[in-house]
C-alpha cells in the first residue's frame, strides 16, 4: 500500500473523530479577544500528538514598532497564540502550517437557521461561525500532523503548525510568530479557497477621507456648501483610481477577475440634522494591494490621486479631503508559480483528486501576506473552505472535503519535508 | 406729543429693564423638554401686566389626531403653553402676538466664546442661545403690551400673548393654541428676520429614503451592488426634482432668492464595515414647500419622481428605493401683499425707521403656517432678531433692534386693535 493509499485510508476511519473535533471548535465562539477556549482545544491535541508546544500572548509593545503591526486592540492578554513543533530528523525543508483560530462576530442572529455555535452536522456539511473560515482548514492540518504521526511516517523536516490569534483584524497573531523567530523554508495556509491553489494574493488598507463643507440652514441650502453633494464628486474620483491601478494589472492570473484590485468605499457617513446642510461627510473605505506592490507606494499614489481633486471641482482647492490610514491593513503576498512548494502541492492535489487544481489568485489578504513580506516565508493558501460562506450567515464546511484537504496536505508535507529512513 | 414719540421715549427709558427681562429669558436653557423655567418668567410678566392668564400643556392625544401635527416627543407634560390676553373694550380688531419660548441646543460648545445661557452684554448686543431666535423677539413683543398699558392706550381689539412650546420641533405647541380655541383677525410673530416683513413663508417636510444594495466582501466588490454607488445616483435625481419645483415659482418676491424652496439632504449613513459592500444607506433631509402649496401635494410628488429611478439606472426597477415622511414638518403660510395687516405693520415701520421695511419671502418655516394654514388666521412674521445667528454659535440680538420691533409693533397693535377713545 503506498503512503497516499495509508493516509487516505486513515482519514476515512478518523472521520467521526474529525467531525468531533470540529464541532469543539466550532462551539467556541473565539471571537477577538475570546479565543483562549478554543486555544485549549488546539492546546490539548498538540499535546496528545506530542508536539513541542509553545504558548504566548502577544506583546504589543513589541508589536506595535513594527510597521507592519495593525490592530484595534491595545492588549493580547488572555489572546495566546500556539505554535507545536513536530521536530524533523534532519536534512529536510520545513514547513509552517499556519490558521487563524479567531471568527468573525455572526452578525444577526436572525439569517442563521441555526445557532451559530451549535455546530450542526446536515447532509454531510459542518455549520456554524468559523467551520469554513477557518476551523475547519485547521482541522485539515491537525489531521495532516496526525496521520503522519500514526502512521509513523518520520520526516526530515520540521512541522511547525501555528494557531494565531488576531487574523481577522489585521494579523497581528501571525506577525507575533515571525518577530518570535519561527522560521521555515515554505508554509501552507488553508483559509477557505474552494480547493483552489492561491499562490498570490490581494493585501488591502483601509483609509478613510473626511470631506468638508460649510454649514447652513437647508432652507437656505445655497449659503452653504453641502459636504454630500462634494463626496458624491470625490466617489466618483476615487473610481477612477480604482480603474487607473487595475489597467495595470496584466498577470493572466487574473484574467478571469473582473477587478483585481478593488477600492471599495464601505461606509458613509455625514451630517447631523435633516434640515441643515452637511459640513462633513467622512468615507470609510479600503483599497486593494496587488501581490507584487509595497504597502507605501499605494499610500503615496492615493495620497497624489487625491491632491487632484481641484481638477474635478476647484472647491478642494481651497478644502482638501483629510486623507488617513487607520484600522487594519493585510499585507499583500506571492509565491513563484514555479516554486517547488507549489509544485509539491499541485502534484499531491493531482494524487488525491486526479485531476489538476485550479490556480488563481485571491481577491482577499491572508496572514500569508506577513508570512512572504515580513517572514520571506513562501506561502501558499489552500483549503478546504467554502469561500462563498465565510463571514456570512450559514457558514459551513463539507466534511469531506476537510478530509481531502488534509490527506493533500499530509502527502505535501511528507514529500517537501521528506520521509526519514 | 404723538403716540409715537411717547411710545418710543417709553422704550428709550425701560431699555435696561428689556435687558434685563431678556438675560432672565436667555438664561434659562429652555430647549425641549425644558421649557418651564422660561415660561415661569413669562407667567410673572404677564401677571404684573394683569393680563388673563391661561397656563397649559398641550394634551398629546388631542394633538395627534391633527393631521398637521408632528413631534418627535409622547408627553408634553411639564412643558406649557402660556397665553395672555388684554381684552379689548370692543369693536375692534384682535390681534396674535405669538412667540415660541423653545431654543434649540447650543450644539458645540468650544464654538462658543461666552457659556450659551450666561447672557453677556458686549457693544450693544446680547449674546446667549435663544437671544436671536426667539427670546429677543418676545420681548419685543412684551415691551409693546406693556408700554401700551402704561402709556394707557386703551384698545379695542384683543392682544393675545402667546408664548410656546415646540416650534423648533414642528410647532406642537402652536398647534394646541389653535385646536384651544385662540382665534385672531391677524397675527405677528417676532421671528429673527432683520426687520424685514415676511408676507410669504416657505414650509417644509423631513423625509427618508432608503437605497438598497447588495452585501459584498470589499476585495470582490463585483459580486456586491454598493448602495452608495446607488445613493449618488438618488442623490443627482432628487437635484433634478429640486430644479423641476423651484422652475414652477414665479413670483417676484423669490426674485432674488436663488432656490426659493430648497431640498437639503442633511443626514447621510450607510455600510457597516470599510471592507464590505455597504448594502443600505440612508438619506434623510427636508423638502421646502412653497407658500401656496398643500403637504400632501408635496408628498405625492416626490414620491411619483422617485418611482422615476429606474429610468437613471434599472437598478431601481427591481429595487426601488424606500421612501418616510417622519419627524418634524412645517406648514407653509401667506399673506396678501396688500393685506390690512400688511398695510399697518409697514407703515407703523416707515414711523419709527422712516424708510420703507424689505419685504420678502421667507425661505424657512414658523408657526405661521399652523397659524394661518390651521387657524386661518392671517399672520405676518416679522422680528429684531439675526437671521444668520439663528442656530448657530454666539448668537445673538442687538438691544436697539429689539427695541425698535417693540415700538413698531406696539404702534401697529395699536393701528390694529384701534384706540378706544
Amino acid at each position: 500500500m503506498n503512503i497516499q493509499q495509508s493516509i487516505h485510508n486513515w482519514m476515512t476511519e478518523h472521520r467521526q473523530s474529525a467531525v468531533r473535533l470540529l464541532k469543539r471548535f466550532v462551539e467556541e465562539a473565539s471571537v477577538q479577544g475570546s479565543e483562549k477556549h478554543a486555544q485549549a482545544i488546539v492546546i490539548e491535541r498538540l499535546r496528545q500528538l506530542q508536539l513541542d508546544i509553545d504558548i504566548w500572548e502577544p506583546d504589543e509593545k513589541i508589536l506595535r514598532s513594527h510597521e507592519a503591526f495593525a490592530s484595534n486592540r491595545s492588549t493580547f492578554r488572555d489572546s495566546p497564540n500556539v505554535v507545536g513543533v513536530l521536530k524533523g530528523k534532519g536534512g529536510g525543508k520545513s514547513i509552517i502550517l499556519n490558521g487563524h483560530i479567531d471568527v468573525v462576530p455572526p452578525g444577526d442572529l436572525s439569517q442563521w437557521t441555526e445557532d451559530p455555535y451549535t455546530a450542526v452536522v446536515k447532509d454531510g456539511n459542518l455549520y456554524g461561525r468559523g467551520a469554513t473560515d477557518m476551523k475547519g482548514g485547521n482541522v485539515s492540518l491537525l489531521l495532516a500532523i496526525q496521520a503522519l504521526k500514526e502512521l509513523d511516517i518520520s520526516l526530515k523536516g520540521d512541522v511547525i503548525f501555528q494557531s494565531v490569534v488576531e487574523e481577522e483584524s489585521g494579523g497581528a497573531g501571525t506577525l507575533s510568530c515571525v518577530l518570535r523567530g519561527y522560521k521555515a523554508d515554505g508554509a501552507i495556509i488553508p483559509e477557505p479557497t474552494n480547493m483552489k491553489i492561491f499562490p498570490k494574493q490581494q493585501g488591502s488598507m483601509w483609509f478613510r477621507v473626511t470631506v468638508h463643507g460649510v454649514a447652513a440652514h437647508g432652507g437656505t441650502r445655497y449659503e452653504g456648501v453641502s459636504a454630500i453633494e462634494k463626496a458624491a464628486v470625490v466617489l466618483k474620483h476615487i473610481e477612477g483610481l480604482e480603474k487607473e491601478r487595475n489597467s495595470r494589472i496584466t498577470d493572466p492570473l487574473y484574467n478571469k477577475i473582473p477587478i483585481p484590485v478593488p477600492i471599495n468605499i464601505g461606509n458613509i457617513q455625514g451630517g447631523t440634522w435633516p434640515s441643515s446642510v452637511a459640513d462633513q461627510v467622512i468615507l470609510e473605505g479600503r483599497i486593494g494591494v496587488a501581490p507584487h506592490e509595497k504597502m507605501k507606494n499605494v499610500r503615496a499614489e492615493m495620497k497624489a490621486w487625491l491632491e487632484l481633486l481641484p481638477q474635478c471641482d476647484e472647491w478642494f482647492a481651497e478644502h482638501p479631503v483629510d486623507l488617513e490610514w487607520f484600522g487594519a491593513h493585510w499585507l499583500p503576498g506571492e509565491i513563484e508559480l514555479e516554486h517547488p512548494l507549489m509544485t509539491s502541492l499541485s502534484s499531491s492535489f493531482y494524487q488525491v483528486k486526479q485531476k489538476q487544481p485550479i490556480i488563481e489568485a485571491s481577491p482577499w489578504g491572508t496572514d500569508g501576506g506577513i508570512l512572504s513580506q515580513v517572514g520571506d516565508i513562501p506561502t501558499v493558501v489552500f483549503g478546504p473552505g467554502v469561500t462563498e460562506v465565510a463571514h456570512f450567515p450559514n457558514e459551513y464546511i463539507c466534511i469531506q472535503t476537510m478530509l481531502d484537504a488534509a490527506e493533500i496536505i499530509a502527502l505535501t508535507v511528507a514529500d517537501w519535508c521528506s520521509i526519514a529512513d
